[in-house]
């Protein structure tokens, strides 16, 4: 059982390198969403439930915004002010001491992105009484990293022996992520006191004198310091480029997913829900199945790109959903109802392109096999998927996925290449096979559990 | 964390009352199943893994079907003989005793049916050291109930007051279903020395003179003591009428299952495996759909008796399983996904029945979506009913499940009443029509939720 449930974010500095419109930095939008709140959601998502935020430059204004976030999201957010916020970020941590009480709890920073399972590790063992767990990164090549500016680490035995920016001799980073007890407090104390810094390294360092700040390796986790306008790009690359999903086919993954990305990018910083882009998509593919049935080479042709292009964009729903932290069941169940009609239809008007051209029954029959194996690839995919993620555990090959995102490019490139019988047999072929190969490895599968 | 898991149970006696061409009770087949098997089976479902049976009359008959059983379910078991099987069952327990050790334990009677739920209930509290828990029913009522035969208790207070088959005054009756701690055993040797009684009923009541045996109210729980050939009767008939289930729709509920469950009794008798009878009900439908191809009043009615004797038939891949406790995620699953298709090739064969009589290119719209209806809910089904699930334990109305039972009635009917084009214009509209209403009443409880 993890116990800590207190999370200590510091949002106090100006930010001036990033300063853009006067917008304070915890409130800088990256991706849809400003810094500040993807850090409290993130930290959400992870099992912490009781934040505290220490503001100082703009207070007032960030302030209103998370009061905003609160209710939106019915998170308990409590205030620190740090009215010395322009001296070191010691200070920020100092202010929040009669909040957080003897209680241990994490720390972050308002402008470093994490992996929220990075958080969820970082905070599962206990803390040791009096001691500090930093996260670092021993990754000293992570291409998402400023070296200038990145705060260094010594480790040794899996303890920090030294740290600071300057640092000459290192082996990790630190990642701005911390387990704390109490005991910060007083080194925070002493090291005002003592050497007068007041920086949260310089009580990092002090406890690491007493071999008080055990290190966390996060291996290969994304985290990023957002500090100045280039690390707001390799952020908003990095985040864009984890969209893609383990059960993505060989179209999505290769021209479907770098595609919708691009246009996610747009969409983040538009009001559009995902619900909305599904139904959107879905219409789209209306429209194109409606342009088969009309008949004529252009109209099929044309039937065919617009089918394509709802394939692409029905990537950016989710995409959308995750980056903003609005994933839903309902929301995945959704859209994947509404592409089931979105397939039946596109083979619909496939159907009808052919049988009113100078088709015979035959393809009818054909039309009707090609929507019951698309159906039932899509039906037999959740049981199948679930297979291929124990075999994939196991080591074992994953093969091609056949899915949706093959399916429609199937069509569309069958349309423009004005191929709807060919393209309608081979779905019809191809997808009952899927199926019928699905039910056998299913059995062998329940056989050897 | 329920700690117990030795299981003792008595399978020594004769049970002259149920002596059948010299089988030996305990192997008495019911329903498919021997009875013991059925009893080891139940308790092992209820999280019990250490099975002790006594054995007595045909003893290496017993324990050498019990093997077998072993090995095919990988289950542990080990025996004690009761050489002394003809007296009181008190020493089948006592002869259990360097077995059982110190450790508290189930004790079941080998002709004692009960619900595997009640079995889990009934240890699933930790057990008072040095007393007897007794599962009672307190329902006098209790069709299943053999007056004569039973053994009666006076309960006060949670607590065994009396006990016996010759009780004037009671109120519940002794399920034969224990747990035990060891101080059952010196309760036996007492009653053996100094009433010379040797049933365990007779250690029981001592224990209850002690105020030592507490009891636990089965409530409307199943459970039958399985002692004549009109209880064997019974006991099939409570089983075959438990097997409805919480989803089957109106047509399932009142035609369907009331057949396949006449079925079912049969087929239990069979080695005939649930999977087996899965493809036996789509080659079925498949014949159907072949028949309502022919064209033809003749073969459409044909068609459409296949196609309901089909969908009744089907219902009993399930109730085997169940029965016989055969159940597996990928039989259910096979079966759905048969199910997917022999209900398109029904729709196919009904449309290319009314497409090659004098149909219109209407009909193959019409065709199409109504396998497209019949599949997005099918492909909602899981999400709709874990949603009516919430809701039915909110007490909300559960209302009329539309689902394959209903389709497959209405393309039956359709046929024999010579409809095809109106059955597929309905089934169109229905089902899509219920699609689209899960999709509002599941994004109302989303918002809700």
């Amino acid at each position: 059982m993890n116990s800590v449930r207190k999370c200590l974010i510091l949002a106090a500095g100006r930010g001036s390198r990033l300063g853009r419109k006067g917008v304070p930095k915890p409130l800088l939008p990256l991706l849809g969403l400003p810094l500040l709140e993807r850090v409290i959601l993130t930290a959400a998502r992870a099992g912490l439930d009781d934040f505290i935020i220490v503001t100082g430059f703009e207070g007032d204004r960030v302030r209103r915004f998370l009061d905003g976030l609160a209710a939106r999201r019915g998170i308990q957010i409590r205030y620190v002010v740090n009215e010395e916020w322009e001296a070191g970020n010691g200070l920020s941590v100092s202010a929040a001491r009669d909040e957080i009480k003897e209680e241990p709890f994490v720390l972050l920073m308002a402008d470093h992105l994490v992996d929220e399972r990075l958080l969820e590790e970082l905070h599962a063992e206990p803390l040791e009484p009096g001691t500090v767990r930093l996260a670092v990164d021993s990754n000293t090549r992570n291409p998402l990293l400023d070296l200038d500016d990145a705060t260094k680490v010594e480790l040794e035995d899996g303890r920090v022996r030294a740290i600071g920016k300057e640092l000459e001799v290192y082996n990790a980073f630190d990642t701005g992520c911390f387990v704390c007890s109490s005991s910060l407090f007083s080194a925070l104390e002493r090291a005002r006191v003592q050497t007068d810094d007041t920086t949260l390294s310089g009580a990092i360092r002090l406890l690491a004198e007493e071999g008080k700040v055990h290190t966390f390796d996060i291996g290969d986790a994304f985290w990023i310091d957002v500090d100045d306008s280039h690390a707001v790009k390799r952020a908003e690359t990095a985040l864009l480029g984890r969209l893609r999903k383990s059960t993505d086919g060989p179209v999505s993954r290769h021209l479907n997913r770098p595609l919708s990305a691009r246009i996610t990018r747009y969409l983040v910083q538009s009001p559009v829900t995902p619900n909305q882009i599904s139904s959107f998509c879905f219409a789209l593919s209306a429209v194109a199945a409606g342009f088969f049935a009309l008949g004529g080479y252009l109209a099929l042709a044309l039937g065919g790109l617009l089918a394509q292009l709802a394939s692409v964009v029905d990537g950016c729903d989710g995409e959308v959903a995750r980056l903003k932290f609005r994933e839903s069941a309902y929301g995945g169940w959704f859209d994947a109802v509404l592409d089931r009609y979105a397939d039946a239809f596109l083979l619909l008007g496939l159907t009808w392109h052919v049988f009113s051209g100078a088709g015979s029954g035959a393809v009818v029959v054909v039309g009707f096999l090609a929507v019951i194996g698309s159906f039932t690839v899509s039906y037999t995919a959740d049981k199948y998927d679930s297979l291929m993620k124990l075999r994939f555990e196991r080591g074992q090959p994953k093969g091609i996925r056949i899915g949706r995102d093959l399916r429609v490019l199937m069509i569309s490139l069958g349309a423009v290449l004005n191929l709807p019988f060919l393209t309608l047999s081979f779905i019809a072929g191809i997808m009952n096979a899927e199926t019928v190969r699905r039910i056998v490895v299913a059995r062998r599968g329940e056989l050897a559990a």
